[in-house]
């Protein structure tokens, strides 16, 4: 193989969680180079000082971001903070670099509505022609073409994979979808705050975000897009003690009697030639250590009794399917490559 | 106080967590004295030995159940797997021994729908005039009469605490009830059991049971009961990487448009009196440690975004609120005590 | 009873988990009352705001310490950062005030040892004749005459327990100690620190302060002040995926051949009388749940294989026996009360 | 590549957790390819339905262990309890199979010690001539030659790693050595058993087998075979309440005045060019996720205040290096290849 042909990476803002995910990842990728990897408040330090796992796998040290050396990457990852891409993402793209966001910047193409729910200003609306939501499953095609690829967020990845085949076909209620999502802590990052510390998680359960959570939006918007309705959806949050992994719960009213053998087998072939979505058989319970570490999405469908309304459980890794992972998918989707390429991780059970 | 008066307990089956947990309870309860408590398979062993957190606390045996010395007692805790309370409750209670049976043999009043799901002929339905459910919220002047307690399940003690007081008023379609419950692992009993290992449900979550689950019928028949309709529930039970604790996160569509306030209202003068149902404030999000061993149901009420569906989540102790606890505040209703008595245990935080 | 009579308690510095904890002991108290808790930070805050499990028992607020108001105490707790307590405690003793520190500002006679560790100026060398060494097996004495208590810290507490008897009789060498020590994280304290989050210390383990910890110097002066020599003692601590508990393996070499009858006999000599330390019965294994929640000390000794080495695991709750729970004990010896007064709690297993 | 190079491999007892491992690892290894694995309780059920993890992945199922066939391996591992693979490793290296046993077997060459503390009569002492010690680091070069490989256990791997740089140089008295280890719970096996249960083990931590434990004789054996000396080992094991990880904390007193820099450059210049063991740099902390997943074992040296104690802090992943993932290092190395194929997991992290 000639490095010379080698996919160039830049990871900017690599501190985080989502960060050493995809170094953990990229690691196996036989066809890309990380060539740099950005954070101002670690400049100098040993990326394997950080993250000891990476220790003799990643001779990388944090810099302080710079736009041209960033240039001579041929794709960018952002793993910042929310607003950070927007104000970056101009000159790579005029540049030639892909982009691929895994902040929430180009999620939400109404950006009325971005402006409300992450209470800042969005200054990149000359580039939202160029951006195209990341869910693979449902915007391959237009991915291929991309220029900036807006990486969905960790429930929207479970719960419209968990829902929107049977949105589609029209076979569920509009206004009955109801989505019970459950996250371990790694989803709220590596932040230094008291309400995450292991003292105060462990042994606990709780919802959160009942009133309203930044991801109901961008799922609505894009149920609607898919499906060309207006969706009504609750969605409720739900922290579980444990690190890893994220289960949807979701409840949907049937519009008409139709057979749990018929959606599994909608299921089924909706999803028969994706690599990471993985539609186990009827009477399976999904459990997320299923998918610990791995880039799947494994999910089951009920229809409990025989009764009007559909079940779905839908499993992933949030740091992996939920944003690493489904980010190289992205990236391996642009640049031509084989889509499993990085990916190929067995999810560690027990 | 003269140690004549104590109310004698009897524990049948205490080698369970029910067990254990009736026994740390009770070691602060000022009125009553456990005089005998049985298992078969450690006849002899002392109770300390088993349970190492009593010792110095209880100077007790194991000794094989016996039912002339079991109507020594004025009331017998059935600890015990399904089935064996039906088979001794008609001695005791003959005898004017109390039974309180934490297992599900008097739960569903239907004994066709109990055969059903619980897979066993039920033997006692002469006994079924005699019992009352021991939900002392909805039930408390007929416990006072009763000579059997159904000690509720654990789901549907914090279910129908959370979702009765809508359903009473007719605030919410009774179609449209959701109930996604969370528990510890605990919630499983004490058997060995290769899915509850450590290693086989920690840093996992999972739901089960999707396609029926015993707490549903039981919940359905109360939720009739008290409100005289006819509910559609749908129930989903998932299970935490944690040993105690319980959420359930209930969903249900008003019937009308009713104000958030006026449903915080409704709530707090439901329970105002309640020493075990504590109703947060609004905007409050309860989580299971600020239950954990103690015997109180704490919830908060939601109507995200103003829309049609309320949502409420409500969090025990299953083993204390959704067993042992709620089984002492049976008995002491049942004898006349101070409700509250051993059961002034303060959460365990953190 | 006269609540006139009861002992009046002001608590500095509640926000953190040993506040807590004396608050959640102190409610089963007969003969206390809690008339100030403080907090710079929280002023106003009401107590069961901050931590909800104490919602409808205590009806406190946090105010700002205010010497004049801390003198209306007869025993304040300062359950403060390091360096609070020496601060306050000469203006409280004066008035009559007695002190219980569970900071460190106490614990080390040696000032000059105790700045080293500690990093900061000693500016209470005139109080030290006050103060006693709050470990009431071995110095319960001098506490009843006490103006000051220093409680220890965590892993003395479990470490002195387990190893002063054979220290004592002279039977191990005083050149052999060694204490290989382990913690849940609440005794890091509830401060935000990135790695004490869930997801930092969840499902791993690791040593830590190997050269060295401020509990080491502690632990060696008493040593030395008990046994009047000069002990020479490794210790290293680890940190535990979880929230309570803490247990010491000690290690030790017998100075002559001594039975492990012998030993275990004068073990359970030496702690005959006490409330709070359980000898087991040779053979056990204590576990931490043994004493969640609990004041207990339980602690097993072995001669493995008949050999020169004396083994000791000993288990504490570090935020009851090891912090408030011993705070309180030393407060009933301090005003002549039962000393197992607001200590009845038994730990929760599971 | 071409399949018939593949090395054929086959697998005796693949139902527990070292049998999943092997497959995880083994997936991502190029030039091997697993033909068979047996179970005789789960014969004809698919792999990939007991460990969901592997669906995609795998298409074997399990078959009722057969001679006949498993010689048409070339080498075969038993994932067995104790007593299985020497009743079937004759007929297996008379064939020219390779024999790696991950249980323990073939550990101990002293076979009445290895009767007396595996409570069973050993069957093959005939075939002890042809046994290996698995621990590649020192024994390399017999490895290479073996026909039956004994996989070393887990804590021995972890604390011959750590402690046998020092024994081989003289620099530690040999009857100092005190090994304080601590495991994950999956170390204990997947058989149903109560002190396993999630509900048992989760937030406590204990020591156990503190008379005696079966990897004391093992390490003995291995240390004096390695030194030409005599050691006394006192070693204590922990379980610590998470799934998987182990680490080892040892102790040793210094023969003479060794720097703490000499010995950091001893045990980096004799661990330099080993893929698997990595000596971190002074001052390090290993935390057992740094190796979560991966068949590294990770070290850290001290020389606390100076004083004549040595202190190593050593970490590996039970299941991998402690287990399957060495198992796969003496396979690569029993057939010449590449001793890091199918071992390049990144740990876990977080």
């Amino acid at each position: 193989m000639q490095t010379n042909k080698k996919v160039q990476v830049g990871i900017v803002g690599g501190t985080g969680y989502t960060g050493v995910e995809l170094l953990r990842n990229l690691a196996s990728h036989p066809s890309v180079e990380v060539t740099m990897i950005t954070s101002r408040s670690e400049n100098g330090v040993a990326v394997a000082d950080m993250y000891p796992n990476l220790r003799g796998i990643y001779d990388l040290q944090f810099s302080v971001p710079n736009i041209e050396q960033l240039k001579t990457c041929d794709v960018v990852f952002f793993a910042t903070p929310h607003g950070v891409a927007m104000s970056m993402a101009k000159a790579l793209i005029e540049h030639g670099v892909k982009v691929i966001d895994l902040a929430a910047d180009f999620r939400i193409e109404n950006l009325a509505l971005w402006e409300k729910w992450y209470g800042m200003t969005h200054t990149g609306a000359d580039l939202m022609t160029d951006v195209v939501y990341g869910l693979p499953e449902y915007y391959r095609s237009r991915i291929k073409e991309a220029k900036i690829i807006a990486n969905p967020g960790c429930y929207p990845t479970s719960i419209l994979l968990g829902i929107l085949p049977l949105l589609k076909t029209g076979l569920v209620e509009t206004t009955s979808i109801i989505a019970d999502g459950k996250s371990g802590v790694s989803g709220a990052g590596k932040g230094a705050n008291v309400a995450m510390l292991g003292a105060e998680m462990s042994e606990s359960f709780k919802a959160y975000g009942v009133n309203g959570h930044r991801h109901q939006p961008e799922m609505v918007e894009k149920m609607n897009e898919v499906t060309g309705t207006s969706v009504d959806l609750t969605f409720v949050p739900h922290l579980i003690p444990m690190v890893r992994g994220m289960e949807s719960t979701i409840y949907a009213t049937l519009t008409q009697d139709t057979s749990q053998e018929a959606i599994q087998a909608l299921y089924e072939e909706t999803y028969a030639s994706e690599p990471f979505v993985d539609v186990m058989p009827a009477g399976s319970l999904p459990e997320t250590r299923m998918v610990k570490g791995s880039n799947m999405c494994r999910m089951a469908i009920y229809r409990p009794a025989g009764g009007g309304r559909i079940v779905i459980t839908s499993v992933i890794d949030n740091l992996v399917k939920g944003a690493a992972g489904q980010a190289i998918q992205n990236m391996n989707i642009l640049f031509g490559l084989d889509e499993r390429l990085g990916l190929n991780q067995v999810a560690l059970l027990p």
